[in-house]
């Protein structure tokens, strides 16, 4: 995908004049990007959006065309200008791979360089980072709910933000364990699997519901999923399609299944279910769509509802949810010129941590998560450690005598390069997978889950508490 | 902009393939583009999108790349695939001016052409149409909330579903009356005029607060907005912003005005208006930001807040509210190879309303809006005729014997080309506030609004009973 340089907030190219004005933009500079609150009222995120952000960095210039426009607004200075034609983005990145379960408070993206080129990419790494974790979290909570037995593909595309946000949508729900997308761009661009079969306007456009089916059995015999719902389920829609999945059987194919898409999904669905086994079709299919988030799926399972496949579309692609919508990443200067530096504030849980800094997953024996650390950087944890609640000093903890510590992010461009070899969407997905199972016993509770906790140490709890004294009146 | 053939759901093309193999494909249809409940848990919508979509129409085409990637899917006959090797847009649309004042149920898009290419752009404008008209609705409530002295800016880049969906985020506001946009992109795209100053990271940068006000005045002594809650808004940012306003004039500019990104906006906002008019600086602007939508702005104003501009961000990208996030549009078959049709159901309100229709707007003697009345195509209203409410018949109504009529659609698409000259965004702007101030009292409050009243002729709700009636046991 090609990226506007111009695809940013006004106000990082006039702090970036302002910089070169002072001659402050060739100085060091470190930001952390990281949320403060994880979405959907839960307690984890999983992060998403890496390659792109990186694809971003390396891409970044100025055409002449932008600078023409960038002149035309009256607002910079000619020498400006010609600074911003060499411009790019030469600095260093540390983050996760895609697909890691991440927290509130501790950095994902950890961008050095510049002060210029480490300020200007915050608006576009906030832009592409923010939603397509947003969307890896709702996906992940979806595949959650539906349990191990049952998939969820991705149909969100006509309620997305626009052609490229419904291609965003479509790679970021297969980070989050989603199993295909009804996108067909989004399959072409990234791989995903591509699934659908027809609309109500199919059945609509034949006299007859029967001649609809037979109709479309005939064209995919291989891949035939009915729709049976545009008049009436259970007594005309499933009837129909059994007499069709017999039609097949004669002529050596397998109905693939029905799609559910109104009314009582539990109810119909156990219905359905049963009409198939006892017609003779154990292995067909039910898909069930319309409206459909965690909770409704999580209430489908809790009344033995029989759904194999979960369609999801607006709730998925919009985000959809208490306190969902946005994920509210947010980009911080934390050291300037080799000094640390933080945004003071009444309030000690909007407080930046400053300085570079590490994280560290915090392991039981068995591999599970204990809990996630923030160091400063070069720090080296070790079990027994006294460790503080970054929102609150006055709660303490100690870590276990056998605790094991891993690190989950790694440096990931230098240079302004990539340089590693970035997860594809597969690897990211099983790493989502796999990490989702080793967090504490109710972290994945849909309402009011366990809230993992990040910690931070002894020594940045001190360094941070000298800044605030530093800045107090 | 270059979109992609392949950005629709698979279905579209499993059912073109179905069509085509059924000789189906050729056949007339018409399908009506509308929703049936307006956002927000308002009364209306601001109809936007109309000059992307169309303008995708007019590309739509597969790549051989496109087709080869439909090939791999191992799901299309070779003969479809050379069918779509030609295939484009031929049909016509009617429709609204972008900007026009929408209601529930009535068609926006009608879409005729041969089934083949009138069903499969469904995905696409349903995508591009939904997203813009909803955006223009959220926007056209944020104006309507800040009153006629006060302005909306846009600052939802980095919480856009990707950069196109700040793109469209930028071009859509603007028509629901937004003012500016932080987005440069945008700015460039569009023609938007671009806002925006400096971050707290700005102020962080330097050791003081006024040494970098300072900085930030000598850089831009003309457009000088100053951030003054890094520290503390009333008791550093204001005076050091105060102290900067006084040495700009001096040398002979003028301070733009401060922002205010933290706190209570109504009361902070009071006291800078003070401190600003008692310092002698009346004209300074004063800017709020900080997680705005229309229900705080609203509060603002109701508690004496002086606000000139409010910067709204994430609940204007992702389109924040009750009943919002996505606007639910639909696309419906009304006609097919000459002859009605209708999705029939037990929920009458859920029934589409069948075959060719025309809309329009019922006036009072001095311009205002009494009522929209659906009526089937090539019928004309008259004053004193009998209406229906489409979703509960039995509530009649007789149109004034002085009603005026007017029809808000028009033909802007023949043979797949536009054939009319579209609305500028500062028309189609100029009027969408025009019509929010034609509504009836009441229906541009924020909860509980008036709803304004969308009628059928008595023809239409004939033939749509005869449909019924047809298909009941």
């Amino acid at each position: 995908m090609r990226y506007s340089a111009l695809m940013t907030d006004l106000y990082e190219l006039t702090m970036l004049a302002g910089y070169f004005d002072e001659e402050m933009h060739d100085k060091p500079a470190v930001f952390d990007l990281f949320f403060r609150k994880a979405p959907f009222q839960g307690s984890y995120a999983a992060f998403a959006g890496l390659a792109p952000a990186l694809e971003y960095l390396e891409q970044l210039q100025f055409t002449g065309e932008d600078l023409d426009y960038l002149s035309s607004l009256g607002l910079f200075k000619p020498r400006f200008l010609e600074f911003l034609r060499d411009f790019s983005f030469r600095g260093s990145v540390t983050a996760p791979p895609e697909g890691t379960v991440v927290f509130p408070t501790e950095p994902l993206l950890t961008v050095e360089g510049s002060l210029a080129e480490a300020q200007f990419v915050e608006t576009a790494l906030l832009n592409i980072i923010n939603f397509q974790t947003l969307v890896a979290t709702k996906a992940a909570r979806l595949t959650t709910a539906a349990g191990p037995d049952s998939t969820v593909i991705e149909f969100g595309l006509r309620r997305a933000q626009g052609p490229d946000g419904g291609l965003s949508v479509a790679r970021a729900a297969a980070i989050g364990g989603v199993f295909g997308t009804s996108n067909v761009w989004g399959g072409q661009v990234h791989g995903i699997p591509v699934k659908g079969t027809h609309a109500h306007s199919w059945v609509m456009a034949f006299e007859e519901e029967l001649q609809a089916f037979r109709a479309y059995a005939e064209c995919f015999p291989e891949s035939c999923l009915l729709l049976v719902d545009t008049y009436d389920t259970l007594e005309s829609g499933m009837p129909n399609a059994i007499t069709v999945a017999r039609e097949l059987r004669e002529r050596g194919h397998e109905i693939l299944g029905v799609r559910l898409d109104s009314g009582d999904l539990a109810y119909l669905s156990r219905e359905a279910r049963r009409m198939f086994d006892e017609a003779g079709f154990p292995d067909a299919k039910i898909v069930a769509s319309n409206e459909l988030d965690e909770h409704v799926i999580h209430s489908i399972r809790d009344e033995g509802g029989r759904v194999d496949i979960y369609g999801v579309g607006t709730k998925l692609a919009t985000c959809h949810g208490e306190g969902g919508g946005a994920l509210g990443g947010v980009y911080k200067l934390v050291q300037f010129d080799g000094k640390p530096r933080m945004k003071t504030t009444s309030d000690i849980s909007k407080a930046t941590l400053p300085d570079r800094k590490s994280v560290w997953r915090v392991l039981e024996k068995n591999g599970d998560f204990h809990l996630d650390l923030i160091t400063s950087d070069g720090e080296e944890p070790k079990p027994g450690d006294r460790v503080y609640d970054p929102a609150n000093p006055v709660r303490q903890k100690t870590l276990p005598h056998d605790a094991e510590f891993e690190s989950p992010r790694r440096q990931v461009m230098q240079d302004g390069n990539i340089c590693v070899e970035l997860s594809t969407l597969e690897q990211a997905r099983d790493r989502c997978m796999d990490q989702l199972q080793r967090l504490p016993a109710g972290s994945l509770r849909l309402t009011n889950p366990h809230i993992y906790k990040v910690s931070i140490s002894q020594k940045l709890h001190q360094l941070r508490d000298s800044l605030v004294a530093r800045h107090e009146p």
